[in-house]
């Protein structure tokens, strides 16, 4: 194809990309410290992700002898890496408190970091026996499931939460960015959103699982599940950065269960252990224990092909 | 960066890795057969689209000549790899039927494998025949489509379908963990969650779509429509493990439009021809043909400034 | 693994596909011209986002000198690749409105798409002017965000927001399929479906965002904020094609809120400004500047174990 480049025109575009960069600056980076690289992270979580289900995600990994070898290599690298880009989220957060004052105190950052991935990488065990006790759940919970190895496979659930346990231990140990970075990457791809914060207890199903949010200060129990589109959210946000730190999300006890799409708003509220909120709930109040909700659903209109109005004997219970 | 590599910290760590990879067994796969890989499965969903849809996804293929030398070479491939991952598939669950017990027969595994690729490849001409019904109705039904081209390059509701009528006919050759890692790839990219169990008809249009799921033994007729997040699922899936095979999910009959966010639920559940299914409406029975359901919306509550409740003459009708 | 490859089936196979390619035509592409080509566009859009947060997404982009060397090569890069891709796209679109009856225009076409390249990378500072205030807004908006560096890597309203701006310069080009395949590239990955067409003002903030819809005749006004499962959509698509053109979307004023699941239909339809509209409402009519609107949450049914109906105070407002 014969170009048709116009100097003048591009040089004028080069120009004015420079200005506005200078101008700008509120979303420029503080150039003085390198950033960390989102594609190395998103690389990282497939890493542990082989750690996490060995022989799932790649092939050789579970066989006696060689093993060993490679979760050798598998925890050199991750190491390597996460404490790289570590040193870079921490520099960052340094230069920004600093408000650029500080110079970036190399080797107290790189003994920080590089003691936040060992720490991490010892949660590693601890992580599995809470994600096997999630896919088991999966697989009882769920009469489409043929097996582990397809939930293990193609769940997002499980994906969702396999991410999330990760990044809930590094946000634990207050790594700055890496965590977020790992989460709305599960995000992007499940649908589900789940803030790093949050803290989740054993055998939790995330059923289907598109448009569920689970805020930071949210405290799940053991043997919780819930559906599409359900929120764990805050009441409201308008206080903005006032906010940061209060408990604004809820707390859902034992082995309760939440049908697709309710909401349970606000830091006070309570689900009781073993409650049942059925779809479309509207939650801002706590639950007592053993309490099954339901709404009275919308009364349902029948017209005919002449919109005349129909009587349809039709009493649903919001299940 | 200079490394600080702890050689007793790592050692203890990998240590640990393999004493948790001992202990914590259920999510280990039947280590004797190898698994199938996601990544070459994925990769064989695109050269499906390649054939399903020549020239959108690659260049030269739909020419003359050219194009029949360039299909020759996609069959070829897709059967070697299809059989190699289902062989996988087959053997582990082989292995699992027989809880490790039988090794697994390689030849008579190979062989339904390869026969299942060559009946799955033989129904292409039959699934391209309904996805042209799809585009089609997705160009009828949508003002803002300036071209089949559009829909087909960007529709997420074509993307999710495509992918489906692919999946649907491996799982109904009874290929293992294969389809539903089709269906589950399909989901993380359109948030549209269709199972490979569910039976579609002709002129299938699903509109935006992200929320949307549909369940195993979900049966949708001809012409139908769909909107974003709407559920056609389960009553109840309390009964897990024990209701595998039970139709759990509706049936919509021809013509049948569901506005956004509607769930009809229930493996009884049958909404007659012809039928429109309003926003936000939660079926749980039959609904009879040519029947125009809505909702009684919410009523509203109007307030100012000073939280004074206004008067607002505002009478909606729910679609 | 020895192949079993039956050569008289696959032929047949083969055969029957370039069968269906030449009787089902109503889904291929008009082979004279060749097509767009998707992952082209997408890795576009990776080179725009470099351009607009330089120093985010490449490192080495944003100091001092080097900065205009990078931009250079980007601007000429993106100015290329773009030009070449609407070249395909516009004579696409030539030859479907000339129903195959012209040839294309091959110079008249390179002169269009080079004239529509150079004005949208003329568009960028504007572009980046108005992406500066969605992230302020973030910021202010989300009590969960420890800094701009989070919300450029990681909120998903962002990137779309990002994508959605790009495609929009475009849209009002009249550059066919290009605008489309970001949007939904954007979509894919968050959840958030923007047409193109949507007209966004300043301070624009998406939450969560899983499930929202924009459709391609809305209007939003300054400082906006909505929440995960909005649909700004249309009363009704039955019209089909005989729509296009016809504002079917809603207006939004400035500083108007909309909290998570609420439908706002119609296109006459405006919501004033400083309006709050709560969780889950269904809109179809306008709303007067300054008001509250919430629903009349549908009432919640308490049972215990015994499916006794328990009475518990409880009052809940909508938000």
């Amino acid at each position: 194809m014969p170009r048709l480049l116009d100097k003048k025109r591009i040089d004028k575009i080069v120009m004015e990309a420079i200005v506005s960069y200078k101008e700008e600056t509120s979303i420029l980076p503080h150039v003085q410290c390198p950033m960390p690289d989102r594609d190395v992270i998103i690389n990282l979580a497939g890493q542990l992700r082989q750690m996490i289900f060995p022989g799932y995600f790649n092939r050789h990994a579970c066989r006696g002898e060689i093993m060993k070898y490679h979760t050798g290599e598998l925890v050199v690298n991750v190491h390597e890496i996460l404490t790289e880009q570590l040193v870079f989220a921490l520099s960052l957060q340094e230069f920004s408190k600093s408000k650029g004052e500080n110079i970036c105190k190399r080797d107290v950052i790189q003994k920080k970091a590089s003691e936040i991935s060992y720490v991490f990488l010892e949660k590693l065990p601890k992580i599995r026996e809470f994600l096997a006790t999630d896919v088991e759940a999966a697989f009882q919970g769920d009469p489409a499931a043929t097996g582990k190895e397809e939930i293990i496979f193609s769940y997002p659930g499980i994906f969702a939460v396999s991410i999330h346990r990760l990044a809930h231990e590094l946000y634990l140990l207050e790594a700055p960015l890496v965590p977020r970075i790992l989460s709305e990457y599960a995000h992007n791809l499940t649908g589900i959103d789940i803030h790093p914060g949050a803290t989740i207890g054993r055998y939790f199903f995330i059923d289907h699982g598109t448009g569920v949010v689970i805020g930071e200060t949210t405290h799940i129990g053991d043997n919780v599940k819930i559906y599409q589109g359900v929120t764990l959210g805050a009441l409201s946000t308008r206080g903005g950065q006032s906010l940061r730190g209060v408990k604004r999300h809820p707390t859902l006890q034992d082995n309760v269960t939440v049908y697709s799409g309710s909401s349970i708003l606000g830091g006070e509220t309570v689900i009781g252990a073993d409650a049942v909120i059925g779809s479309n709930a509207f939650i801002t109040k706590s639950v007592p224990p053993g309490t099954k909700v339901s709404i009275k659903n919308p009364e349902l209109v029948f017209k005919d092909g002449t919109a005349k109005e129909l009587k349809v004997d039709y009493g649903i219970d919001g299940k």
